[in-house]
């Protein structure tokens, strides 16, 4: 089909005309920029509307933007608006605007919306994504909206809300389709079209199961699609990846990237399939996890868009004060050589040179090792030699840059003694920081720690202690 | 179907037994861990079989492996066994591997697989899979592969090529499925049935294409599948985003990323189809961008996990040379307080405490901000509202941190005056700390730069500068 598409222009006829097209394109155009992120001008046009409670100009408005877009707006409205706004959204869009939303600016939004409207939403979500909501709300609240859900709708919540955060329980959204392995495929067919109510709203694999309801195989729809009516499934099928229903989420992730998954069977203990995760939920937790390391690295937790700033300072205050102590503790190493530093003053300029570069090439070190770690490209199996690696590399730039900042000194006081000292000393704080770079992240990894959290802050309170002891230690030795 | 697994099971069969199935799963066993990560045990078993050269075991080996696997332990292997690796492999495999291995250990192989293996391994893949392959390789070679290819394989992976790197272009496969749209359901399974040997291996929508190849909609394929078949497509289309050919990848994945798209058609500028993108690509794309940003925060760059002393060295030395003038730069404020901080010794021990929690402060603003600008959270619309919350927990938290060690300095010296020196310094940097930290990767990227990349050069700088100018300079004012 693809290989002649003017064969098939010929035969393609126009499409209807839109009711209204130009206003409704132009507002299609003002509101999405070109790589289809929310145009900022667009925010302060809603927020008029909303101001002036022009109810047919917001319709319009909105009419332009997807859920996703309007979830993306709230992002960027003041909280007053967002709560103005809400009473303009119909249940459906608000329940993909919810699924959407930064989990603080949901949390403010689910505090305004009345129990009865969301129990509507929350009816025409997927049963993973209304479990997040309603796990966000209030026990109040959360008892008088699942007591306005029909039945089917609150057992499969309060299922999914069984499994642990972060766990493919929760990820999983029960739905799923599955047929034996001796149906056929037009049987498939037949069967999808007389139940297509009880179906997902989309799904991308038909999982083959045996007798005790274990998936054995796996018919991608796009096979089904292609196959004559009377290929049996058995034969069509392909090898199936099954989830663990209480993996982490992070692993599940691992695994969709690592063999493309579109879609995998999620299975209890016993192996009987459960539920299904696709990947539009795995690219969603694999940018969480590599977020999360970044700021981890940084020491900050997410404290959200539009947190206050109490949770701000909450989020980034903890890593300062242990900063603090870590500083504290590494600089008493100069107090016994305070009066040689009054004495040779060049050494006042050079310690936090030595004790910076130190820090940098731990933390490049550590970064690659944490990268690593995360992509399961560092295991037992090479860690020896990766460590090996590092301390070469450590060695090297060491002497490199050690050398740099020895020749300079050396020119700068006419001191050659003093140029040896600093050489010296950056070479030694370097193939600490390599040790530690390299080391700190695999043994908290082993000790099932998440070495993006504390490892830095190991590193660069090895940087700093060595960095001032070689320096300090180093010229008291030579220049004394 | 999912509602009632028992019914289900009573009309299931057993499962045809593998022919060897207690060999073939306790190996699948040994390889593979829980969460499908290889297991560090298999290495040196799949090396020590090539050492031996048992072609048996090799195979069997082999065999409970999937490619996605075998590119795994390619990556564990060292160079001399994963060449000798080589020839064991089949075309297919082949292919599926190369397409998954990291770029280095990918252009060590391809040195030695001959050119008419490699245009074999080729004919099997994705043509963005191949293209990506063929432009790895050097001129003469990539001659020979290209010359050993049929013409049709050949012509795709000359046009891929054609699009720029990291582009739409590069990233879609020209294989799509596109249906006029007066087609019903049926007409449409029928053609796909008859066309089955030119289709893409999968998919997942049919693209609904207007007389000019443009498209108007897009049918999931499990919307084809329920639905009846005198329906019309125009009836169950959905709307369709579309990419243009030349966005760049990143653009690409936030797109992918917003909607939770699972295909998208790629188009010309004129509007004409010309092939697609599915979710999986994005996955790797997604990892990657966010791995990028994790390393340029550190000052690194991807060497590579098997990458040699000199690449590695390469990728950290030019940081850590810009980090020496930066910081070489800073402690030239320092030299006209020398003959003071040689008399107040304290102050040498409070001159990297001062810079390092400044350090902090603004690698955890600028991280946050990095982060928010790369999921699009932070634009002109919220800009000025983000500093001005960044500057408010910069002096909050200046004023707790300086508060702790002004009172901590006062009882360790017995000196209010040197307490008050400390904790307005504090105050005066992280005060800067938050200005450079979220000012610095809002410019750069407006500016069009990565700001990622060089905005820690320039905030680490900010705060040893103005840390030490802070101490020192209201020391000066304050304790003489």
């Amino acid at each position: 089909m693809s290989r002649d598409p003017d064969d098939l222009a010929e035969l393609t006829k126009t499409a209807p005309e839109l009711n209204n097209p130009e206003t409704e394109e132009d507002l299609e155009d003002l509101a999405l920029g070109e790589d289809y992120a929310l145009n900022p001008d667009y925010v302060p046009m809603v927020a008029d509307a909303l101001d002036r409670g022009d109810a047919e100009r917001l319709r319009e408005l909105l009419s332009a933007l997807r859920p996703e877009d309007v979830a993306d707006l709230m992002g960027f409205l003041s909280a007053a608006d967002r709560e103005e706004l809400l009473p303009h959204l119909d249940p459906e869009t608000l329940g993909d605007v919810l699924a959407e939303l930064d989990w603080e600016i949901r949390d403010d939004i689910l505090e305004h919306v009345p129990s009865a409207t969301l129990a509507k939403a929350l009816e025409e979500m997927d049963s993973d994504d209304a479990a997040d909501v309603v796990d966000d709300l209030e026990e109040d609240k959360r008892a008088q909206v699942l007591a306005a859900m029909p039945e089917v709708e609150r057992a499969a919540i309060e299922t999914t809300l069984s499994y642990e955060e972060d766990s493919a329980g929760r990820l999983m959204q029960r739905e799923v389709v599955a047929a034996p392995q001796f149906w056929t495929v037009g049987q498939t067919i037949d069967h999808l079209r007389r139940e297509s109510e009880e179906l997902p709203e989309l799904f991308f694999d038909v999982y083959v199961v045996d007798p005790a309801y274990k998936p054995v195989g796996a018919c991608p729809v796009s096979h089904l699609l292609r196959t004559k009516r009377d290929t049996p499934l058995a034969q069509i099928m392909e090898q199936v990846t099954e989830i663990p229903v209480d993996m982490d989420q992070e692993e599940v992730a691992y695994i969709f990237n690592k063999y493309n998954l579109i879609s995998a069977p999620v299975v209890e203990p016993g192996g009987r399939l459960v539920g299904q995760i696709t990947v539009d939920d795995i690219v969603g937790v694999i940018q969480e996890e590599t977020e999360e390391d970044i700021l981890a690295l940084a020491g900050v937790t997410d404290a959200g868009r539009d947190a206050r700033l109490p949770e701000i300072i909450r989020s980034r205050l903890p890593w300062l004060v242990i900063n603090l102590i870590t500083e504290s503790v590494a600089v008493t190493v100069i107090s016994p050589f305070q009066q040689m530093v009054a004495q040779f003053v060049a050494l006042i300029m050079l310690m936090p040179i030595v004790s910076s570069l130190g820090g940098n090439a731990g933390t490049q070190a550590l970064t690659v090792a944490v990268r690593a770690i995360a992509s399961r490209e560092l295991s037992p199996a090479n860690a020896l030699r990766v460590i090996m690696r590092e301390i070469a590399v450590g060695l090297l730039n060491g002497a490199a840059m050690g050398s740099l900042l020895g020749i300079g000194s050396y020119f700068l006081w006419h001191n050659a003694r003093l140029g040896l000292v600093v050489a010296l000393a950056v070479l030694a704080n370097f193939f600490v920081a390599a040790l530690g770079g390299i080391i700190a992240p695999i043994i908290l990894d082993r000790t099932g720690r998440d070495p993006a959290v504390s490892s830095s802050i190991v590193v660069t309170f090895m940087t700093d202690f060595f960095g001032f002891l070689a320096l300090l230690g180093i010229a008291a030795l030579i220049l004394l």
